[in-house]
């Protein structure tokens, strides 16, 4: 396989999971939440969906990244999520970057950044913390676009 | 009452509560699991308690702090953990510190000191960071040599 095919390969793959999050924002959004959608890919297979649920189940936890993740370890009955890519729609605030690490997710593909909260290298970069045991590869900026306008539109609707 | 007596009533209070965290770290360590517990109180009640279930559910969020974190939801019925005061015999990692940012519990009290992961002052601290919007007070080093010593116990038993 020639080399310079990969990048456009993996593009390609990256927006069609990205895709799959931006539906599980959707859902988010006709539910009530804050539209956040994420997806775990293993071998080119989604293994786990969820999108955020905050206010449904009145947990702070359930965040879309961190549902994803339990999805994810209970499909494959193992915390560690070797070979995982996790697509979120929004950059990861600081509890879920930090599930991240310690699920030991391979690599992370984010649409929109948080200049407010981002912690995969807006505010901070815990995914990337040569000081703690595990880290990740990161791509920012996949449908950006589409998944900004998702949470502009949402809190448009709420003022 | 007289001000001068607060730190001395604080500090017995917190051995109080943190006896009880230990007491679920130890119930951790008969379970196989990394001996570290947590307990929340409001309003001086424990209204949840949890202990580290990492292997036992093989989800990596199973942390002690985020299974009391989600119970105390559970019982407020609300993500928002107002007033709330977590107790952890271990510093908490970036995930579970996170974690109470976004439960907005308004004090950390914990035990020994994480030097590799510690996300409350040890290699960050994301728990009183004035990029995010909310902090919590934070007393650290309480019942420290108790909550280390099980640890170093355990981690001893397994070499």
């Amino acid at each position: 396989m020639n080399k310079s095919f990969l990048p456009d390969r993996n593009l390609e793959m990256d927006q069609v999971f990205m895709e799959q999050a931006i539906l599980e924002a959707g859902e988010a959004a006709r539910e009530g939440e804050v539209p956040i959608g994420a997806v775990i890919v293993i071998n080119d297979k989604i293994i786990a969906k969820a999108h955020n649920l905050r206010e449904t189940t009145g947990d702070p936890t359930a965040h879309a990244e961190v549902l994803a993740i339990r999805e994810a370890a209970k499909v494959k009955r193992h915390w560690r999520l070797l070979g995982a890519t996790l697509y979120t729609t929004l950059e990861p605030c600081p509890m879920c970057a930090g599930a991240m690490v310690m699920a030991r997710i391979n690599r992370l593909v984010y649409g929109a950044s948080d200049p407010k909260a981002g912690a995969a290298g807006s505010i901070m970069n815990i995914v990337q913390d040569l000081r703690l045991n595990h880290r990740l590869d990161v791509t920012g900026g996949v449908m950006d676009q589409e998944c900004g306008f998702l949470l502009k539109d949402f809190f448009k609707g709420k003022r």
